[in-house]
């Protein structure tokens, strides 16, 4: 093709313009391999951002992302392979109990995960939290194991989407970050990257999410079922709520403790509920159901009668984690409450704010600020008490696990000024579904 | 002050916020000693093309830059410094005969011009096609010079205004170029570098200007007085007509030659009304004048008396000019049309396209694409009619001198179109003024 004249392009954009797949492709590989530099890029960025991306280009963008490294090809492995993406949330351990719910039921799951950054917790931190646990491994033998126990649970590579990862680097330092077309395709660049045929999505939405209004979420939604479509997979996206925690554990080994609870057959406020209904369309898109809601069925029975919970051995067994700290996970050298926390007057708890319960869990060594930071994988909170229910003074509300004993009394202030306490009892929604979305529902500029 | 936090700034911009003074200092200066990278320095610039920089903003942008470099204090020397400064042109050749016809009516001339680059023409090169003229000296000399004979005419030095440079180059690569408080600013910064006490601008305006529209223009315009004004400079700014090339030469030499015609009394088309308008407002401005009308009235008397043609000539003389060459101009070795144009068919000139002349100039060897291209001080185009002419088939339009003779039947044919020939007589304007701009016109968001 012609020389790429990137300012030509660049002006374009910020004139309204619409560009060629074409060149969107040329502008993405030449910023891979460093030929367009990243003042360049970083105003194209800017530029989409004041004036969109259409539907064309958010997939030219996310294809070529994908195409910046290897696609896995998982053809050779019989049946429909599924995986689960979230867009992050405060106490999100949905994929631990998922991934074998589903694996259990017959489909196979290729899951790669991500980091905890920030607010947001990440499945590969609390899949380590599991002492021995390897998140990372060659292509070869994600693969075999899909293969052999039709479940994988892995870290992302070097060899996925590099230009995605170049790209995120670049809007997390230029102001680019809150952008869907770009959500999106970094969000479906890896995914698709992984071998999948279908893809479900949990888009949070709320003051503990990315997105915190339910426009934004929903134009998110359709965007990454559109892009989907587009490239031929199956894909459906759940909107749910993200205003308080998920569960009652934030933290990596608090939240593996509540996951095998689940697992057990408990039922876990929101966390069955996600996990049902989300399995319910992996295991439907998978073939294993006529509907999502006998697929739902099948992932409640499957809970039930414990064969997730031995598949979630089979997984830690084979990847390399202790599975002797998953029998009495509760009781493990070191995990103590350090402190706990107890209501000051009586009422009725109208929410609690999964923010500040994240910022917290955080600053006790449950998350991490920047990329470098080491996380304490047993620190973390427990929250005894969901919203919607009564309290009285003195009661507990949630207990603290941390090394950081010195700032306990800030600690303890914090989660205790998370729980909003009212006198009347809160009108509140049984469900944290919001919406449901197939493809389809593309609404033009996705901005 | 605080760290500076640069992704929070290019956000309060991106989502239309307005800067504090100190933010925008503290960016700029940051930028200028490097610990502001270039790519949030262009996300920077095109949030603020979208969402616009108010006159606070854009004044505090224009110090930041202004105070970067060097300030020449020109206060030793007796007697109120007027430059002037044109947006640029084709043809545009007003400052050679208008330095000297200010200083020779007693008010300092300081001017400090620049390069051309794409398809307009630079001072500089103008200046440099009579041999041996020098337009670089240290900042000791162009003070002496100015106190010594009231005029210097020299090119921008590496002291003034760095981060205009930085951030000019930077623009000119991220499609931030079009956008009038970085235009305003950049001009300004130089500007008020140079010593000056007050400031004529020429804002070009028409297809042969930068500004194209008239109502860009006249934003600049006002931009730039505003900024003159709130530095304590008196500032006015003419916006003037931009459509045909001004008087008939384009190209280096020829626009000498024109300029020494004009310079010994001759009534130059345009030329001589702009440089009788805008020397008129500098005579005033500098005090020897009781209004712009009464500076314009010496100016002409000036270019009738033939003392401002002596003070070009001492100009030339003391920069180390050839001054010999100056007193038979249009008979030098070399110059010598390569190529006469002819009209093909009769009618009258209803005008002459200044981009196509200018850029088919530039082809010819008289600009320069990029700035490490050389020019060819002697090669241009002297237009022989200008618009609103009658034309018979077989008169002559324009001679073309270049060395580069094998392209010459495409340099003709490219003058000849640029000439719009119809049956009936146009209706044109008498004059290049458009609009006349003093302090206190301005209109708010700048952009």
């Amino acid at each position: 093709m012609a020389e790429l004249n990137v300012v030509e392009l660049i002006v374009a954009k910020r004139d309204g313009g619409k560009l060629e797949p074409s060149q969107i492709r040329a502008l993405i590989s030449e910023y891979t391999n460093g030929s367009v530099p990243d003042y360049q890029m970083s105003a194209f960025l800017m530029a989409a951002f004041f004036r969109g991306l259409d539907e064309t280009e958010t997939f030219a963008l996310t294809e070529s992302m994908l195409e910046s490294g290897i696609i896995v090809d998982l053809s050779g492995v019989p049946g429909t392979k599924v995986d689960k993406h979230s867009t992050g949330g405060v106490g999100d351990k949905i994929s631990l109990i998922l991934a074998p719910v589903v694996a259990s039921c017959g489909v196979p799951v290729p899951m790669i995960s991500g980091r905890g950054l920030g607010f947001t917790g990440g499945t590969l931190d609390k899949l380590e939290s599991i002492t021995g646990f390897r998140t990372s491994m060659s292509t070869d033998e994600y693969r075999r194991q899909v293969a052999e126990i039709g479940v994988v649970m892995i870290g992302q590579t070097d060899e996925i989407a590099p230009a995605d990862r170049a790209l995120y680097a670049l809007r997390d330092v230029t102001g680019t970050v809150e952008f869907i077309p770009f959500i999106a395709s970094s969000i479906m660049s890896k995914k698709l990257a992984e071998g999948i045929d279908a893809l479900v999505l949990d888009v949070k939405c709320g003051r503990g999410a990315f997105m915190k209004e339910e426009p934004l979420a929903r134009r998110l939604a359709e965007t990454l079922v559109e892009i989907g479509d587009r490239f031929g997979k199956r894909t459906v996206a759940w909107m749910t709520r993200m205003d308080e925690p998920i569960g009652r554990a934030v933290g990596n080994w608090p939240e593996v403790v509540e996951s095998l609870s689940c697992l057990r057959g408990e039922d876990v406020p929101d966390v069955t509920e996600l996990v049902v209904t989300l399995s319910g369309e992996m295991i439907h898109l998978g073939g294993k159901a006529e509907s999502a809601a006998e697929g739902a069925e099948k992932a409640a029975a499957a809970l039930k009668s414990g064969q997730a919970y031995e598949k979630f051995l089979e997984i830690v067994r084979v990847q390399g984690g202790d599975v002797s700290l998953l029998h009495d996970p509760a009781v493990r050298e070191g995990y103590e409450p350090a402190a706990v926390v107890k209501a000051v007057r009586s009422g009725f708890i109208a929410g609690i704010d999964a923010l500040e319960v994240a910022r917290t869990a955080t600053a006790m060594g449950a998350g991490r600020l920047r990329k470098e930071d080491k996380v304490d994988p047993l620190a973390g909170i427990t929250l005894q008490k969901k919203g919607g229910y009564a309290i009285r003074a003195g009661e507990t509300l949630a207990h603290l696990f941390t090394t950081r004993t010195d700032e306990l009394a800030r600690f303890e202030a914090a989660v205790r000024g998370a729980f909003l306490v009212t006198d009347e009892p809160p009108v509140r929604s049984e469900t944290v579904l919001l919406d449901r979305f197939e493809a389809g529902a593309w609404s033009g500029d996705a901005r």
